[in-house]
């Protein structure tokens, strides 16, 4: 298949881009290399040395043959080149992470608020609107995330996307299915839900097959691909904005910082190993909606833990200290979390889970880079 | 009070800026004039000779000794600029109508796909972002529409904004109250549907105090203030883009065109006259919701019609023929209607009701101008 992925140069992305290339899969990846520029910004670097996407790029073609093209492009605001990609290419699929991807990030300041909507809604709305006008039989594969269903709901298990409701007082008692009703605790979060009505609409208005992933945090580092060679390296964020619990949780362990717990550490989230990530995208671009089909959505997590239990099963590893802190969000100090995951499993998804493999891995990886990490970036500043 | 009136040159905007100033209140008008230069674009004028915002202001300044001040500037894109107005004029409330609001030009092309979504998302989130930042009790009026709840729901009354719901399976079988699941039927109505998250999140986030009114399809011209000079007269827009249904029906008797209705006519909508809009804004203005409070959302209606109803009505008063096209748009030929208006007639709203005015008032205006109607630019061109 032609696959463009859009944001395949992310933590997420240049996995995906290698593991659909492997698959013998015709990519072309669409990124901006905003993430890395916004390092720039923060003063931070991926703790992992992370080569330019050129170099990624020649070492993947010259390691495997497979030939990986690259457009920089904005894909919020160039709309005309956004039709050329699709004109040029024709892709039968594309992947969606052309997105800005962090929560704290979102929520730093006002000028990182407006960045966050402004380029998340735009890259959406370009991407639907170019395929309705050059290609409307592209598969649209998109990274959501779990946290457009929110934390608070008790008692009630988190469906795949849509929800089952009686209508109280209708006059036909009937059942009826709606999109879940979204709880976004983040200007990030918001901005996946405000897609999930631009999905809706372009679903229900032109026939786009779309399919949206739903996905917990993700940790871990690398994938079978980006470790045939130390230039294929995933990025490694481990600052307050960009890291993710678990991650910087092993980092912080590695280098003998006591492991960072915001509130109680009651919140319960869901997760995704990388290599589990690469595989799911993998299964839902073969597993597209049928033209006129309402939008395909999928849990794409694994397991669920609160962020305490997280916090002791490192520290139990390795003997980190555990420092409780005031939490910078807005969120319920506990939550419980059941999510249903049935699609991806039914799919074919076999997890690597938490229990599997945690420490080692990733803790070689950590320490073998540790002297590249700078501890004044480890706490999270953004406050909401 | 000191209010911003956010598109204060609009067809709601500026009878509302009017009103609100004859109440004694302080207003500011921010416009960037594009609904006029999009008229420029599309080669139409309004049928009424609308004056320069400069002549209408320095109008109403002669006649009534009160003030109204002006900043042309693009709310969407001018978020430094956006602040300033908040710091400087340090309003007490704002009434947002700065948003591309026509459903047929939001269909037209990609352009003005684009360009809705990116201005009034942007638009909304600019606002809302400033407010946090200069003026967090700035109570926010915002002008939505009745088109997100969709129109399709059979044996559901339409209630104000949130629907109460069981939750199919739940373990407490309890009820709870969601934002109504949108279902917009166009890309001007699902900005709407998204500006409803951004709305939620600010609420809940940042204690922010909104109130968003969904209003039905505006019909009549004039109000008791534009009414004082000619050179205060409102637009009046007929075009297949802009126009509205009731106010094409009218304007299509006064010149002897057939009336078009769009598919069966079977479909019904909400409707409301121009001066109890701006009687609606004065109402939600003065009873905003209380600081923490969830979005105040109020159906801002005053009747409901076919439309095949409406070009009977038209029809025998004016002996206008019918003429039954196509429908260029994707929607069910008919459709119940039942809507709940509860809160602003409590709140005093004494309606305006079609079979009061109906044709004298606005056909009287009609055949006034009826030598400025370009007749090739009744049909609705956009076909989605």
């Amino acid at each position: 298949m032609k696959i463009v992925v859009f944001g395949g140069d992310g933590f997420c992305g240049w996995p995906t881009s290698l593991h659909l290339s492997d698959l013998g899969h015709d990519i072309h990846i669409v990124d901006n290399l905003s993430r890395r520029k916004i390092d720039c910004d923060l003063g931070v670097n991926s703790l992992t040395p992370i080569r330019s996407i050129f170099d990624r790029i020649s070492c993947w073609n010259e390691l495997t043959g497979k030939n990986i093209t690259f457009s920089n492009l904005d894909v919020a605001n160039s709309f005309e080149k956004v039709l050329d990609i699709f004109t040029e290419l024709s892709p039968d699929a594309i992947v969606h992470f052309a997105e800005q991807r962090a929560a704290p990030y979102s929520m730093k300041s006002a000028a990182t608020k407006n960045y966050t909507v402004n380029n998340n809604i735009s890259a959406t709305h370009n991407i639907l609107n170019a395929i309705c006008l050059v290609k409307p039989d592209c598969h649209v594969v998109h990274l959501g995330t779990m946290g457009v269903y929110g934390y608070g709901t008790a008692g009630i298990d988190i469906p795949e996307g849509y929800l089952e409701v009686n209508v109280a007082g209708s006059t036909e008692n009937q059942t009826t299915e709606i999109l879940y009703p979204t709880n976004p605790g983040s200007i990030y979060h918001l901005t996946k839900s405000m897609d999930q009505l631009l999905f809706a609409f372009y679903a229900k208005n032109n026939n786009l097959r779309i399919t949206d992933l739903h996905q917990g945090i993700v940790w871990g580092v690398e994938t079978k691909q980006t470790l045939k060679d130390e230039r294929l390296i995933n990025r490694f964020d481990y600052d307050g904005d960009y890291g993710t619990v678990l991650n910087r949780f092993l980092m912080q362990a590695a280098i003998g910082y006591p492991l960072t717990v915001h509130g109680s550490g009651g919140q319960t989230r869901a997760f995704i190993h990388i290599s589990d990530t690469v595989k799911c995208i993998e299964l839902a671009v073969s597993s597209p909606p049928k033209e006129g089909e309402r939008v395909k959505i999928m849990n794409q997590m694994t397991e669920t833990h609160t962020v305490k239990s997280l916090a002791e099963l490192v520290s139990s590893k390795t003997g980190a200290e555990i420092s409780y802190l005031k939490n910078p969000r807005k969120e319920a100090d506990e939550n419980e979390l059941n999510v249903n995951n049935a699609s991806l499993i039914s799919l074919g998804l076999n997890p690597t889970l938490l229990s599997d493999v945690l420490a080692d891995e990733i803790l070689d990886t950590v320490k073998k880079y540790a002297d590249r990490c700078n501890t004044s970036l480890i706490p999270c500043n953004s406050k909401w």
